[in-house]
């Protein structure tokens, strides 16, 4: 017997949950339309050299799901999109317009343990401004994802935009805190696990990773630890300055982020902060990293995030160019409206069901109410009429219509409002008014 | 160096291929739902036992993206919908309302060879009436099937739909035919095959499979070769019933098959044509079968099609239910679409360009037009303000927006037309009335 389980960490979407779905990629598709960008889709499956090339080791190692095809390709299915639509605007390198602004709403896969807000097969909106290297196009990417959630209902108080630069992230670990590349790269990812561990064991281990060189002596190691700490505790890009970079005027990512900050301002966007310690997974990053915040209490948690990635594009073979982009998913949308109390009231697309009374041409009549533009079904089925007035109260259709020979022959029919149990005998033209 | 070419038979879907696809999905979505139908979505993978079961051996041995994941599950990528919305319907066997409308629009996998109208990767509608055993459901499954061409500006000489049904089929190759179960399985892909080769190797293939068995004499061979003959040639439903099925009035099939014409023919469907040779390759069907036809002369063939599949749900261990589903393609639709000429000129949904005249807050300009609800990009390229006009004509875009510092203080625009050259200077709410 066929099991009726859903592949592990997929879910089976019946129409209540799809309704929630087009919801959500309703309101992604106006926000970001509005801000000229067009819709695209790439393939499903990517040759793994893809990924491999840009995305971090874990993703590629750990969490693609990779197979050999018939004709012996080693492909993936596409456990991120921006690698694929990099591919697709290199291709067209030099015919596209630039400034580009691409989106693409999609499936993807990810062989990852699922939990509450992460699933194998997940959705994601990607949005992506390519061809423009000043900060406004950083800030237009940061707008978009703060008129996003703004779009749902949600208020500054519930969430966080926190801004970073790869570029001080760098500055930081090589000449404030000296570390070597590989040091570097260790601290990176252990600032990414800060939140999820305490402050204690975070100390401990920057201090293994600060000792691991030999050149570090005792006095070194607990001055660096000062200073990774102040580190943390910064949230303010002017302090900050003054603690850590030595010559400001000449530093570049100092006022990239200050202008960034300066647009965001001028724009109403009060969600945005600067947060030093944060650096994002992915190994492609240039500069501006950011990453939305849900504030609530119960979920606590980075939702999605992007950055500057530069350096893509070039990798197959063009001139590269300059891009900033990034991707909501569905399902952290989904936990960010029901922490939030955000959830609409969503009903079927059915406005009423047609119950023929007898053996009657009821998909006439039906047809008279979809020239009218209203969505109707037929119950086609030899239950009683009871149960299909049950029926439709189940699935969420508000009105039932009797069509019976009298009722076609005299133009008039019955219709009840199924929730109030309200019934009128009327012409379809009447019907169609009500609905 | 990365290669820039999509991985084998699939495309990258840029936004003018974007826009058609759209404007086909959004299609199929209105007359789908005006008869009711509700959106559902299932998994990408699927354990391959739901494939073994049903769907023919060709696909799963040939045609299925199979592989192992990390956990060891023998997976693959969805070949087609109807096995996985099976697999949903089952699970909620008890409590989902019957009669239920579903639909789905997603991508599937098979590894063919690419062609014309052909992908490894495609997109389907599937839409499938469960829980009603009448042919009054078969009969909404075609009229829908008509509706949806008719939307997209078709009429009855651009297509026709080809129905047959499994059980006469199966009464034909029996009964009629006096053939063996072996023998009804080659002759049934023979037939399949059949408008793919010359009328004489149609039937030297017959007489091949008929003699097969050493209890036909030539006599019999010849006789059956004239039966086969005569079969590939009748279009009409009472001339079959006149030559081939004994006691036509105890026999449900022709009934049902001639309430449904009668049926299709009161809802005004001319496209439907009845045809005994039409098989569809799936074994799953049980009932009505049924082909749309693409009759252009330059590319007739057969376009998608369904049937009714009562057996499918049961193999869930659940108690069976009566299905009637189709599954039209987006890239058949695409090559019908062009061969009749019916293919639209589709915009981009940016509607304007806005193009800042110095260091200018443009982006707040911008807002200013998306909150009368119109699409608007920036160009924030450093580039010469004409190659910004020409990189809008190049993507689309209608109409440049000049934002310097002079326009801001006066709150006038000066608005162009990029296609007339034709420009204007007005207010925001003019321009937005414009638009």
């Amino acid at each position: 017997m066929l099991s009726l389980q859903s592949y592990k960490g997929t879910r089976d979407i019946y129409p209540e949950d799809m309704r929630l779905r087009n919801y959500i990629f309703g309101k992604w598709r106006k926000v970001i339309e509005s801000f000229g960008y067009e819709e695209y889709d790439a393939p499903l499956l990517e040759p793994i050299e893809i990924y491999a090339a840009k995305s971090g080791t874990e993703i590629v190692n750990d969490q693609t799901y990779t197979f050999t095809d018939r004709g012996d390709r080693t492909v993936a299915i596409r456990p991120e999109m921006t690698p694929s639509v990099s591919r697709m605007v290199a291709a067209r390198r030099q015919e596209m317009p630039m400034p580009a602004r691409l989106y693409s709403i999609s499936n993807f896969m990810r062989y990852e343990r699922p939990q509450k807000g992460r699933e194998r097969e997940f959705w994601q909106l990607n949005f992506d401004l390519f061809g423009v290297d000043g900060i406004a196009a950083d800030a237009e990417i940061i707008t978009i994802a703060d008129k996003i959630l703004r779009e749902f209902g949600a208020n500054e108080s519930m969430f966080t935009i926190r801004i970073n630069d790869r570029r001080l992230t760098n500055y930081i670990m090589r000449e404030y805190l000296g570390l070597d590349e590989n040091q570097t790269n260790l601290m990176i990812k252990l600032f990414d696990r800060r939140e999820k561990m305490p402050e204690k064991d975070f100390l401990e281990q920057a201090a293994e990773i600060v000792q691991n060189e030999s050149k570090n002596d005792t006095t070194n190691v607990t001055t660096l630890l000062i200073k990774v700490r102040q580190i943390t505790e910064m949230r303010d890009l002017d302090e900050l300055v003054q603690n850590v970079t030595t010559n400001v005027t000449k530093n570049e990512t100092i006022c990239d982020l200050k202008n960034l900050f300066e647009i965001l301002k001028n724009r109403g966007i009060k969600s945005a902060k600067f947060d030093p310690t944060l650096m994002r997974g992915f190994d492609y990053y240039t500069g501006t990293v950011f990453e939305v915040f849900d504030e609530s209490p119960e979920n606590r948690r980075g939702m999605f995030g992007g950055g500057r990635y530069d350096g893509l594009i070039g990798l197959f073979g063009v001139e590269p160019l300059p891009v900033v982009g990034v991707a909501p998913g569905e399902t952290t949308m989904i936990e960010f409206l029901k922490a939030h109390n955000l959830l609409p009231e969503l009903k079927p697309s059915t406005k009423i069901v047609v119950i023929p009374m007898g053996e009657v041409d009821a998909g006439s009549v039906a047809d008279e109410l979809r020239v009218r533009n209203i969505n109707v079904s037929v119950d086609f089925s030899d239950r009683k009429t009871d149960k299909k007035i049950k029926g439709a109260v189940k699935s969420g259709v508000q009105y039932a219509l009797f069509v019976g020979e009298d009722e076609i022959a005299n133009k008039k029919f019955s219709l009840k409002n199924v929730a109030t149990g309200e019934q009128q005998i009327l012409t379809i033209d009447k019907i169609a008014q009500i609905l």
